[in-house]
């Protein structure tokens, strides 16, 4: 049989083909990291602009998300010289310093119901049982740090991306204004929960309260918007949304990936779902409506590119679960009343999308220039 | 500004790492092909193999898929000696023999609602008006003739995989049984559309033959399932679920994508959701439910894989539409009476879908295979 | 053991990062190929233009190179519309029409010394004894013909190579004026074995017809000269000369590399190999000498490029030959009369070194403009 | 015009496909460091597996080698788990600790002759005058730390190589027997200079002394040796001397690579240079001779792998150099006598050769078994 134990790789840490990350690190180790491979020279970076994007991230920021305490700044080791970069690979380090490897003790040999350990165990025979290892939320950490360099260089080129929280345990945010994405961000960054409409969020943080008390937890819905040029994205197989779908799928938790009406397109018929072409005010084309979600035919249109994406409710429950022993015992998993527990991993999860999506466009952004004649 | 006209290049056509398909050709040229670098040595593969499952996809196999009518058979350029692949690239070959330019002629200059035209002219400055060249569906020949040989390779390891609609217009299947592949498949391969359920089926004819009369279009969903062993994908970027939403989402009209659960996830509770684990007959561990869609971590756990493919409705409709010319002029789009018209893109999406999937598989199973010690 | 028979692939048929050739296609098949991805838009092309080059390598173009006769004649099937690259994949054939697979049956059985088809039974448990299969020099037209487009699109960056015979059975050129390419091209191309110095070439000749009386075969070098501009290759490991050492050392027959004083800097001290700055008459940097042959820290200088690449005497002569059989007899390899013998394949490599070179560079010009700020 | 200042990338700091090394860190920075994605998991590697082999290459190691001074003890920061690699990437970080910019001060101003400033400084724009940045010998210590897994990889397949100097500033050492590795590294080792022969040993420190004192520099000839089994290598682009190639001209301060008979092959005849297949004592197919340098059409043969590396002479030599400043001046370029000053990088360059020979081998190990049926 081809799949024993003992036997796999976990290559492929890396992400992008001319902006490239590579990230490493275990949530119980000494560090998590990322070398950036491809960031053009002369761009202005400071380390506060990476812990800035790491402070919004970092469990522990408000009640409602995982309550890990961890400074999560950022040691730059290379590839950034007085305040620039010069072209050379930029590593970022970050320092595990509330790592509670003795609390994962007592279910060590339990089948997590939800989680990678069986997954891990079968492909590699290995299996670090404190706290996730490579499967952790901690690997993360290290998007968001690259992300923050991938929105310095989006800057650059006036591009910029914002992802909130749409929808938690079934509530959902009226529908919003996607033009005007700095009043948006500013709403968002109010929020202790990501989420641009106040009474959205109180709602949601009433549920989130209630699902504590019942040691259960909720999903959500994170959207994205980004304002980008005509022209990112390939016509076969790069296209932006499959780069965006594959980035969004990438992160731990996710179960799907819409843009534009998304799923909702499959019962609408052609002469609803097309999106006439216009002039706007500058007399430029362009789309009337956007139920494409900014691209077509797998390039961006220049209309606001608008996606969605779905995160389960997080395994981590401190309800006892029925799960079987590694020794395959039937078995009770009862997570202790100290453990961490994160009733929502989709509000972090904001962060997230966003330096995914920052990375992929910073990706495609310079994949435009390679060409030119 | 960075994204001028007649600067870009159409590279990244290609897909899977190992396992990699480079594929070319338009829509109106002389031919469409693919490369497929990295298939072993030693597979019988043989040209009816290959012909058997371009029929499938064949536009005008039956009244409700576009009436486009070509002979669509493959030719073997290379890499296969006495019916057995050397280890050497596989090219294949197919020409086109039923390209319509003249019909195109009419509406050349204008920017068609839902087509590439618009974003293929603002990043090439170059559209070959004919049939939409590389943004045809036309490609997709390639991909399911790379699918045949992907799946000749499965069969090897003992992996399936099934592709069918189960939702058109707004009308679904009701729930299927997933541990029957062969007789899914069965049921799948006698409906016209792809529809495992009879039922079903008539109801989307009727639908669809109504929409023809109202010379519009529907979207539609595609299911995919397959039965893996565990361990395929990687834990944190090349997850199995990430490899499948890339290349669901560059299929050409699709909207989006879920596994599993997918977005209802977001609306259940973590007790509902986690999938316990368990013992079947044989003793094995492994989940007494399924939420997840058959992967945990980014891996998958030997359940069945079970997603789901959003599809718009097809852009092409033949009612008059509103747009812009090419000269900046307001103008009404008619589609020629004669013209081709596909009211249901989603179902010739099946079998493309099922290709996609049999083409990432093939790419992991040989990818585990890298590294073990 | 790990490299049991019949298990392996012959992937990576591919060369370039941006600017990406796939080759296919066998010597005794239907016809080799090349799909070029990643080529800018609007590039002028003529199928003539490609011809041209294929003219050069021809077998059979003159009496001292294998008189396999071919039309090789190109076909275009995709990405080229009008006479201008789209930003489409480049699919190009060549038919294979003097195939004479006959004449390989009386040895079939052997394993001949110096020749792939012991590596390939080893590695693949499959091999094609009717010309080498992939391992024919055959491959190399598509190489060519690739380098044809790469040209055409070096010519726009003002950025050209030259690669000519510099010794041929240790008969050597005297040196060259590397400055003026121009005419350097001229004698070059008035040479039946592309040696720019005439008398050089009347004794080569000589040599040659010898040989060919001794049923044995001659080695030589080809050197390649390129003026391209300051700033090509990267610093650490796509070094423009480590590219180039991979470029030269992928032709069939090659045995060493070596740029600038190459192999005779080993006995140089640094006083005299140092290249000492100065200004030239505009009052631009350059070095005065160029031991380094044009790049430093891995980086193009703008002083030319200048590298030698030794080929082996051809492996397929026709005096007698002790081998083994592949029932492990002790036999002798007697090549018929009538079989093709190219005594010398460095003449007939300059033109493959030549594509090769502008294949590199062409992939290095773009990789050069992917990251401006 | 292209290649403007302050626009570039120094993308591609990593090698290999599968077994695959991204290096980071500049030479005055706080540290290098190498990420490892591929490497399978289970393989047993300590710390002191690492530090062992850096020990061979650190610069002050003997009078005949750079004087600077530094730990170059490894941290290991991931993938390694209770003495295990976990399948997860390995990083692995080395500080720097004798980093002494002040010395470069004094001629920060001046191009330097056979350094790579003047060409970063056209390509990036940047230039860290303290050190060398990048381009320092510095980076090389990352490729070794990863080469020390490497070689703890193929020691699981029985693969073993070693390089050598074999020739210093015009002194060769008489030719060796290839088949008895063991003792060959035995006496290298033994080697300050690694010369597995004493009495060239001797001579070549002499020479060393006295171009010390001529404050000149030697350059040199690394010879590689590796012991692998048939069937490494790939038939048409990576081909295994065209991956080792480039692997060897990515080092620092290399001009030239031959395999086996090398340059000499271009003065053989076919019948000379052909290696007549024989039977070994156990009456398996071998070559009788080895001017192949253990590789025939890209794939090794069994016998053992051969190849040479030209080194020139460090360009940093203590005489007073003609130069230009950056503000184009003539000027002259004198070294302080307190500066490092590494007569013979050659030397250095035989561990860097041997990891660089591993790398390329654990990759290629892996690649091949990607693929079997």
């Amino acid at each position: 049989m081809l799949l024993n134990r003992n036997i796999f790789t976990m290559a492929s840490n890396f992400l992008g083909e001319i902006f490239r990350m590579t990230t490493f690190g275990e949530s119980h180790g000494p560090a998590v990291g990322v070398v950036i491979d491809g960031c053009p020279a002369d761009l202005a970076i400071s380390k506060e602009d990476i812990d800035k994007e790491l402070i919004f991230r970092r469990p522990g920021t408000n009640a409602h998300t995982s309550p890990r305490k961890e400074e999560d700044f950022i040691r730059i080791l290379s590839g950034i010289f007085e305040g620039k970069t010069t072209g050379a690979p930029i590593a970022l380090l970050i320092k595990n310093q509330d790592a509670r490897p003795d609390q994962y003790e007592t279910f060590k040999n339990l089948y997590r119901p939800g989680h990678a350990n069986f997954t891990y165990l079968e492909k590699y025979g290995i299996f670090d049982y404190r706290g996730g290892g490579r499967s952790s939320a901690r690997e993360t950490a290290a998007r968001v740090a690259a992300g923050a360099i991938a929105k310095k260089l989006l800057a650059h080129f006036g591009i910029e991306c914002l992802a909130f929280v749409s929808e938690i345990g079934g509530i959902k945010i009226p529908s919003q204004d996607f033009s005007n994405l700095k009043a948006l961000k500013e709403c968002t960054h109010k929020s202790l929960i990501f989420c641009p409409d106040p009474k959205t969020e109180s709602l949601i943080l009433e549920k989130i309260e209630k699902i504590k008390q019942e040691k259960d937890s909720l999903g959500g819905i994170i959207t994205c918007i980004a304002h980008v040029p005509v022209g990112l994205g390939d016509p076969v197989y790069n296209k932006l949304e499959a780069l965006l779908a594959f980035a969004m799928l990438s992160i731990p938790a996710t179960k799907g990936f819409e843009i534009g009406s998304g799923f909702e397109a499959s019962r609408m018929k052609g002469s609803e779902h097309n999106d006439p072409f216009d002039l706007d005010s500058e007399e430029n084309v362009h789309t009337a409506t956007n139920h494409a979600g900014g691209t077509l035919g797998g390039i961006s249109t220049g209309s606001p590119l608008i996606f969605n994406v779905a995160f389960k409710p997080p395994s981590g429950i401190k309800k006892p679960q029925e799960t079987i022993s590694l020794d395959k015992e039937k078995s009770i998993l009862q997570l202790p009343a100290s453990a961490r527990h994160d009733p929502c991993v989709a509000i972090r999860g904001a962060p997230v999308v966003e330096a995914m999506t920052a990375l992929v466009l910073a990706d495609r952004v310079l994949a435009n220039r390679l060409v030119r004649l």
